[in-house]
Parts: C-alpha cells; sequence; structure tokens
C-alpha cells in the first residue's frame, strides 16, 4: 500500500520568532530502510513549550521553522523498500532520536550521547505533532495489543525516567527520594515503586501534585517544600520521614526539577555514599553547589541526557501492568486543536500532567 | 530482668554419628555487648537436613553434638551490661552470621566471607532451634509490629535470595529465569518480581512447586524440567518461553538448585553478555561446564556465600507488603517435636515448603 | 590511484581437507567505505594452526577454502568513493573483526558478542595471509610513525589482552596472577605490569617461557607447573610466592592456557572476592570445576570473546614506549615462505613466540 | 621493653587563637590493642598550614589545642598486651584514621566515611609532629627494609591520590588529565603515570611546578593555566594538546586544587561518558558549575573523603620500585624546628614541595 503522497498533512510549528501554528506540511517518502506513519499519539514535553517560548535549550537553537513533538506512537502505513521486521498496520512507539552509529559513543554503547544526533522536535529535525512523518525503521518497536498508542507515546517519558533509574542503580528495599512530582518526577517515582525501592518520598511545592503523586503510589511519602527554608532546612524534614540516623537517610535521590534550589536539597537529602542522580537539568549553571558536604559523603552526582536501549523495557513495564501511565494523561486533543493544547499545556495555572494530541 | 538461667532449655541437637535428639541444654548468660533471646521461631532449611544426614558441606564438618537451626526470631529477654539500643520485649530477628570484623574482608565490606566467621548451627557454633539463645545484639534487627516472628525467621531465606538479586543487578523490564522452585528459588521469584524484572521464568522437576511459584507470582511462566532431555534442550525449551530472538533471552538467570543439570541448563538459557547467578551451590565440583559457550557469549558467573547488610532491607520489604513470605510457610510445629519437624522437612514424598518451629 | 586487479596476490589457503598451500587469489575491489590494503605483516595465531589441523573451534568450522592470518597491519592503497579518513599510503593496523551494527549487542557496546560477525580468517571470511585484502575503513587504525607494522601485527593479540585486563579491571599495587607464557599470557604479563598490578605471578609448564617472561617483565616471579603435582597443590606453590596470609593472595586471576588444570589451579589461587579471568578458552567444556570453593569465596568467574575499541589503547600504549612488543617476534618469514612459517609455527618442539609473515 | 613515660616529647601544637608553639606533651600508655611509637617523619599538609591559619576546614574546627601532623611514619617501641603482630623495633607506616567499625558505613567498606572517626591532627585528635605517639595496632602497616621513614610518611598523601584514582577507574591506554601540581597533584600523576593511562596532561598556574611535574614524568603534557582566559578557553587549551576530536579528550579529569576556576575548566575539559573526579577539595559551595555542560555529556562528578584499605597497595607501589616519591621531599627539618618547617610550608614564595620533619 501506498499513501497518496499529496494528503493534507497539519502541523504545529514554532519559529525564532516564537509564535506558533498549525500549517500544513508536505508529506515525505520513505527511504530503503524508513517507514512511513500516521501519527496517533504524542504527549506534549515541557521541553515543546520551552522551545516554543525561549527559542533554545542550552546551545540548542530554533533557528528556523520546527514542528514540535517527540512523545509519540503511530500506526504504519508505508514501508521503506528494505525494511523487514515491520507490516503495514503495525502500531509502534517511536524513539525518537537518531544516532549516527559510528563516533566512538554510538560504538560504546552510548548512543544518546552522539553529537550528530538528530532528535525530532530539536531544530532542524522535524516532530512529531503532525498527521504523517517518516522514521527510521530501527527507532520503532511495536506495541503490543494491550497496550494504546497513548501508552506507546508515554514511552517516551517514562524512558527518561527509565534511564534515570538504571544509573542510579536503585535498590530493591533501600530507600529513594525524588525531587518534584511533574511529569518526569511522576514516571520516576512509578518506576522507583515498580523495581522495588523503599522507603519512599516525594517533594513539590504544589500539594495537589503531591495528592496526585500519592494516589499513583499509596506508598510513598510527600513532603511539600516550602521555599521560606532554605535547603537544608528542607532536606532535614525529607530526611525526618525517612527516619533520625544517618543509615536510614536514602542511598539514592532522584532530581526531577531542575531547580538549583531543589538539587541542593537533594544533596543535603542523600546518604553518605550515596548518589545524586540529576535528571532534569533547567540550568546552564548551578550556584551554590555544595562541594564540601557531597565530598565528606563521597556522593556521586550523575546526570543523564535522554535513554538509551530502552523502549523495549517500558514497553515491556506497561503491557505487563507492572507501571500504569494511563492516569498521567489529564488532557487530550485533536490533531485540529494542537494550539490549545501546548498553550494550555504552557499554563501553570492549569493543573495539566500530560496533555495527548490525539489524531485517531 | 534476668531470667532464670537454670529454667528448662529443650534443643534439637545433631552428631558425627547422623542421629537427631531433643537435648535440655544449659542458658548461657548474655555478654557486656550480647542479648539473651528467648526463640520464637525457626525455619528449617535444606542446610540442617544436610548437616544430619551427611554430617557436612564442603569443609564444614559436624565434629561433635550440635544444635540445629539458624532461621530464627525471637524475643529480647535479657540485655548485656553495654547493650543500648535494645530494649526487654523487644522482638527481633536474628542475622545468623557473626564475623570477626578485623580481617581485609570484613574491613572491605565482604564481611560474609570471613575466614572466622562463627555461623548458627554450624559446628562448633549452636543454632536456634532450642528455647534460649544468646546472641550479639549487633546481629539482631528489631521487628515492627507489623511482622510477625515467623516472618522474622523467614528474613533469613529471604536474605540469601537477596544478595542473590543483589550481586546479579536484576534489571527493571529485563528478564530473568529463576531455575528451582524450592524455598530459595521461591524466595528469589518473589524478590525478582518485587524489582520489577520481566518478563519472569521459572523452573523445576515438580508440577506441583511450579503450580505453587505461579500462584506466588502469578506473572512469572513456568517450565518443567524433562530429565529426559538434555541440558540443551530444556534451555532450548525455556528460551522459547522468552522469544525467538537471543535478545529476548533473559540477561539474568539465577540458579537455585544446586544441581550440575541445572547449572548446565542455565549456561544455555542466558543471553550472550549476561549473568550466571550461581545461588545454590549444592557439590564440590562440576563436570561437563561448557566454557566455550558462556566465553563466546562472555556470560559472568557469580556465586553467593550467605548475604551481607541484607537485614534491614528484607525486613523493609515485607513490613511494607512489597514481599509477601507467608504463603511459604507449609507445616508448623511446636519445639517440643521438633524432631518430627526436621524428619518431615527431610522427605522429599511430602510437598513441604518451608516448615517452622515455633515456641510460643 | 588504483591498482591493477590483476596483480598476482598470493594468499595462504587451509581448507576442510585440513591441507595448506599458497595460491593465487583474485584481487578484490573496495566498495564505497572500504579500503584496499597491501598487507605489510601478518602474526601467527594458534587459532591459524587450529584451523588447519582440526578444522574447526568450538561452533566454527572450515567448510572451504579460506585464508588464514588476522593478527596485521598493511598500507593504503586504494580507497572506496566515500573514504575520508584514510590517505593513500596511510600505514593503517586492522581490526580483524568486522560486526553487523544493527542487533543489541552492537547497539550496546558489546560488537564483539555480534552474532553476525564476520571475522578475517573464520570461514567463509578469507584473512590477511596474502598480499593484498580489501577491509571496511571503520575497522582501520592509523599507525603513528614510530611504529613499524609488526607492531601494527602485534595489536591484534595485545587487545586480546587489552580486553582480559580490562573485564577483569586490575588494580594499581594490587596482585595479578597470569597462567600461561604463551604470547597472550605474556601480552597480558606486558598489560598487567603496565597496569601496576603488584605483585606479579606468571607460571608455565616450560621453564624456558618462564624465562622469557622474567627477560619481559623483570619484577615479575615465576612458577613451573608440575603435572606430577595436583591443581590444588601447585595453587599452593604458586600462593606462596604471594605471601602467606588469604589477603596476600591475588585478588585476579588471568587464565590464558585454556587447559582444565590451568582453569582448576587459577581457582584456587584466587583470593576470595576476587576474580577469575577466563583468556583462553581451549575445550568446549571443564570437567571438576570447583563450585564450592568458588562459591564460598564468592569468585567471579569471567571470560572474554576477542575485544572491543581496544586499539587506539594498544596502539597508544606501544607509541609512547608504555609496553614492548618488539620482543614477541622470534621469527620472520616472507609471504612466499608462508607455509613454512605457520608449519614452523605449529611445532611444538621449537620455541617460537611470534612468528611474523612479512612482505615488504 | 618498656619505655620512661616521662621522657621529654615536645610537639607542635596550635590552638582556636592561630597561634603555633613547640610545647611538652605527657606521653600515653599503650592500651591492649594499641602501640606506642617512636615518630621518625610527618609531612607537612596543606590541611595543617590550614588548621593553623583559619582554625577549621568545613564542620571540622579547631577548639582546643591540637598538635599538628598525620602524614607519618615511626618506629615501635612498646606493645599492648593484646597486639600480635608486631614487634618492639618494627617499621611502621601510619594511617591516620580511626573509624568506628561499627556504623553502616564502616560495615559496607567505607570506614573513611564513618562519621564518629578519629584523625590525626583534626582536634580533639592529636597527631604525630610529636617524639610519641600511641596508635591502635590496626592503623600501622609494616615498613619493607628498602623504604625510609619518610617514603612511610608519604604514603598518606600518596593514599589520597590512590582513593581518587581507585574510584576515577583510570584506564590502560586511555587519557587522563590532572589539574594542579602540587603534592596531591604530582602524586595523582605519579599514579596514573603507574597505572598506564596515556595520554596524561598536568595544568598549573606555575611554570615551576609544571617543570617539576615533567621532570616526575617524562611522558605528561604539561599546560599553564592563564588566568585571564575563561575556564572554557583554558579547557579549550587543554584539549588541543589531546587531539582534536571528542574521542581524543580524556575520559578522565582528576582535579586536585580545590578552586571554583580549575573545577569547571575540567567540567569542560572531560569527554562525554567521562568521570570529574574531584580529588582537593577547598571550598564549601562552588559557582558557576556548568550542569547543562556535564548532563549533555553525562559526565559523572565523584568525590573523595580520604582512602581505604590504601596502605599496603602504596607500600607495594612504593617498595616494587614502581612509584617514586622521594623525589617530593623538597625540605626536611629536626622536630625541633617544626615551627620554621611549617612557617616554610605555608609560605607561598617558597617553592617547597614536601616538607618533611624528621626526628633520627
Amino acid at each position: 500500500m501506498t499513501i497518496a503522497h499529496d494528503l493534507p498533512n497539519p502541523s504545529l510549528q514554532t519559529n525564532p520568532e516564537h509564535t506558533l501554528e498549525l500549517r500544513e506540511q508536505p508529506i515525505e517518502l520513505p527511504g530503503p530502510d524508513e517507514v512511513l506513519l500516521r501519527i496517533r499519539a504524542t504527549g506534549i514535553c515541557g521541553s515543546d513549550v520551552h522551545y516554543w517560548k525561549h527559542g533554545q535549550i542550552g546551545e540548542l537553537k530554533v533557528r528556523g521553522n520546527c514542528i514540535l513533538g517527540h512523545e509519540a506512537a503511530g500506526e504504519v502505513i508505508e514501508l521503506g523498500s528494505e525494511v523487514k521486521n515491520f507490516e503495514i498496520g503495525d502500531r509502534v512507539a517511536i524513539e525518537p532520536q537518531d544516532a549516527c552509529g559510528k563516533c566512538f559513543l554510538c560504538i560504546q554503547g552510548d548512543y544518546n550521547l552522539c553529537q550528530e544526533v538528530d532528535f525530532l522536535s530539536v531544530y532542524p529535525c522535524h516532530g512529531t505533532i503532525q498527521r504523517y512523518r517518516v522514521i527510521k525503521a530501527k527507532n520503532l518497536f511495536k506495541l503490543p495489543d494491550n497496550m494504546t498508542y497513548e501508552e506507546g507515546a508515554l514511552c517516551e517519558p517514562l524512558s527518561v525516567a527509565y534511564h534515570g533509574i538504571e544509573r542510579a542503580q536503585l535498590e530493591l528495599g533501600r530507600g529513594a527520594m525524588i525531587c518534584g512530582a511533574g511529569p518526569i518526577g511522576l514516571a520516576t517515582l512509578a518506576l522507583a515503586n515498580a523495581c522495588g525501592a523503599a522507603p519512599l518520598v516525594i517533594s513539590d511545592l504544589s500539594a495537589d501534585r503531591l495528592e496526585f503523586a500519592k494516589k499513583l503510589v499509596p506508598r510513598v511519602q510527600t513532603y511539600q517544600i516550602d521555599l521560606k527554608k532554605s535547603a537544608e532546612e528542607n532536606a532535614a524534614g525529607i530526611r525526618k520521614l525517612f527516619g533520625p540516623r544517618e543509615e536510614d537517610a536514602p542511598p539514592k535521590v532522584l532530581e526531577c526539577t531542575g531547580t538549583e534550589n531543589s538539587i541542593i536539597t537533594g544533596a543535603y537529602v542523600v546518604r553518605r555514599s550515596g548518589t545524586l542522580m540529576v535528571i532534569g537539568v533547567g540550568r546552564d549553571i548551578i550556584n551554590n553547589f555544595p562541594f564540601m558536604h557531597l565530598s565528606f559523603g563521597e556522593v556521586d552526582v550523575k546526570f543523564i541526557n535522554r535513554y538509551h536501549q530502552s523502549w523495549p523495557a517500558v514497553i515491556r513495564l506497561i503491557s505487563d501492568g507492572i507501571v500504569d501511565v494511563k492516569s498521567f494523561v489529564s488532557h487530550r486533543f485533536p490533531l485540529e486543536k494542537a494550539v490549545e493544547a501546548i498553550t494550555l499545556s504552557s499554563d501553570p495555572t492549569q493543573s495539566s500532567i500530560k496533555v495527548i494530541i490525539e489524531d485517531k
């Protein structure tokens, strides 16, 4: 089957002028190792909003028109000539990074660190908030019948959390603290729960988000950050939930906010010989980073840049019912209302968790 | 409070003549850093039966009378002069190994490998199948109110499994295979489930045990070993449950039977770059170990010798409801019937899983 | 520049009939990402002799004519259309494995475990004992001016040792034992020396080889294996060289002979919590493997299958004078005398270490 | 033999008033597991100067009189009643930390992180710049005959570097960068050389120190930091020495200055997927720490707090001639001139590297 490549392909685009519009976009033809997808669901990520509003993240700049969206799943509707492991009609989740496969980082297994990577929605690589998108077959993963496109799209933020959990090496029956109850913090909480880390504490500024976290994972304890207190004072409050002794403090802290205050709080929460895992990075530099304290405790500070080889694992976790991401979806919009969707997503007064653009 | 040290203290003893009897044993006085316990529950382990029937495990020999039992929990009834962190009446689980604390292995954190270790029930160190036993305070761990003595006793076999899981580094959403559905295999399955490894397969010779495993962890798949088939053929059958590709095969295989056939089967099941974790060792030497195959796949073969620092974690797992060990208990006997208890435990025609000696 | 592809290309071929001959072989044209090399030096490896004499290693069988040789270096004489990082005249070392780059093993950085790998001299992939050979550019590494082609060829056996050392994680100022003083054992010794492991002991059956080892690394102690003694007795003798306490025994043992006796000896030499690194595998299965002993000590048993990403490191080590491999070369033959070269190499009465076929 | 405990025991003391004097100090009696040493050599460390001048490091404050010195070696002159593994006259190096042995950190092998540690020269624990000092036998290590007391004293700074190298996991034939050519930087360089890391680059503000480094390890390249340049510019200059590609940049950077500028420079030098190992920490907090950059590259930031189990290894390295520390000693003073010794040591216009107080 071949689709008519002159069909309408509405897409959500931003640009260096920070405007946003839904415009028609030509449909590409799949190359030999590529597949044309009908995109069925895309989740809106904080980075989509950030590219629109600020035009850059670190050194990554919006220098021209760019279609947003990279948390996505779709349906295979056309196959490149050499694609063997997919069929028309297959339902797939998309890993949105396409690395070179040749540099030393790719060859050593860290393809997420490849400096030649194309990432969907990072200029000049168009994203998935459009009806049709060509993707390399190697970046697609079949969805089991019991998973929806929406769950397929949520494999992306779950992969971010997965990579953080994997690098932090959470341990069964040992404590973990999650800073931040936004989408990535919640995904991290869900996975920390799934891997048996205990006890669990999550912090946030918002009581609503903490309540949501508690519903998601009833055994988590919550701590509402009080910005009138210092990072050390908030850390002391969090530590109290774990127990009185250094031994009780969590060996792993997973920072999911990217804010300086939260990072420093995490540095004071983690126990000696532990790991401060920085999952969310929001600012180029951090001040007041407590080196002496981290040094006395030999705390490892680790970072992640996306993920690698996580799709098979997160699909398995959702499909086997080990992790439930359905409840993350707070709003759904049709593709035609993509502008409204991202506008709502960017509005801090709306308590959206995850907004999905669907195209049934 | 001080108890009368001439109270009756019935105990279950074996000896080099391989006989077994319940005899009175003097009650010891606790030293300054020790605690006298009223033992409330002891589980019977395969090694207890082995010491009775065979008089040795590897280089560890029964050279005189020795009280059996090391999976135990009890009540604090008398405190040594320097013990500060316990009170009379505390309910505690016992870590049954007491290492020297001075050798290089203790100092590097591997106190379970200490060559001067005293282990309860390994001659000449008496075990816990008696009414009263003095234990060093450092080897005791308080039980939360929601845990029974029986669960406290089961912390020991759970610790064996915990140490195996910890060293094998099971991964969230990645496969694991457990060989053997005896008590250690079941404990390993329960923990593999708790840490989100998926998919899971367990094998055993007995359909009954596999059925029990399936009830314990409904998402596990089971494979009944057919001894008429070669290890490679059984391995092929197990691999089929994981999926057709090398990629589908489990990166971790946890061997819990100690039999040559099962070890070799595990070696053929584990995927390239994976780990064959040998938890149960039953024989001094293994023949027909497939070195070339393991070498082609760079499979790491790892072993465990007991556990270290696991009690806080396993108590947490039971107490927080993450792992349920209650169903492991198939039979209960009062201390006075300890001989019947271990006799039943040693009878392969009885489908006992875990036999507990209780002394209420 | 393009060479005339009808030039004579003598090559050393074996076949399923276990004969050996020097025959003309057509010269291939380089594809777009390939390079045509004039092979300047090839070392003869035990596996070359093995393929000739026995026709297989494990599951790898000689099923037709096959050119031997995979320890090689050469000169770039023709470039594929897309090759950018080499020029005519470049002197290069060859990594002789070409992995698929697509399977999960390649993607996770373990391309040496790829099941679709083409390896030079493993049927049906021709080796380098010929005058001209086409190789993919990605598998070539430029030689610095201060390195000879011979040293370039020796990067291959050095890579085997490098991968073993890397996986065993030798430690500065901590002991290591090397079993076997053949070419791989000597390369391992040279690298163990270079990474500051201390003290060092090497064992072999042959006093001559041990003397050679001592010349190569004066600080190594030597132990001559006595086959009239048991593996445990030889192990006791080796341990005596390290010192009387368990603490003195080496945490790392690097087995480079592939013989059952030596592997078992190594198992008894390594200290508790250590690693038995199996570098050389000669037999499909091993009997009498002391599981209980390894289990009591939680000794990790690790294997290697070739190497990955080692060429830049070993070239650096030779070029910077940190490791000297020149002395490994005991004999040199011109390409025309390749049959004599491999015949000598296969003769155990000749004390050859490394035989090089050169084509100046 | 028992010495007269009323012999003169001159000692170098500081106090909260930041004064310094040589005063008589009572000689202690060794307890059962202790040894009385005649201190023969103590090196002066930057922290000794810091306690004198600033009265504190982080939370560690001088709250009363305190004898300085912790890099030391001495002669056994009296044995506690239970000491078995030493004899009168033994020459020993001192590990200056005495941990509790009971907390979870001690038990997991991280006794250097013990919060109850007594550290020689950290108030209220007296140091070794005195004639006689009682030390626990477990913290003493015999010196081989070919090592001097001076070399024994230098085991301490070498241990700091050793622990940093160990945690950073330097690799044979892979690059490393050392920031700072003071005593710790030089010790780190010597060990990086000994473990075969290559290529090596060291940076410092001082051309003299770099020249010294070059003499110590001829294969190191040097880079003189220019404070008029930004951290990124200096980093670019350092990277140029390694080579033009990301692949050429060092996977390990070992920071030994503790200054913000140098730490940030190191963060820009280390290659993607590498480790920034912070060995020297001089300030409580660090500003301008480039989180986004570290995150893009998944750079691990690690810290050390002293060392553990390093004395056997560093003694071995010195004794076997693998590392030479003799040249570190720039000045020697008798105990009676300890005030002059530390005064010189604290004078930045003097190009002292390591000042030793000897008491023959």
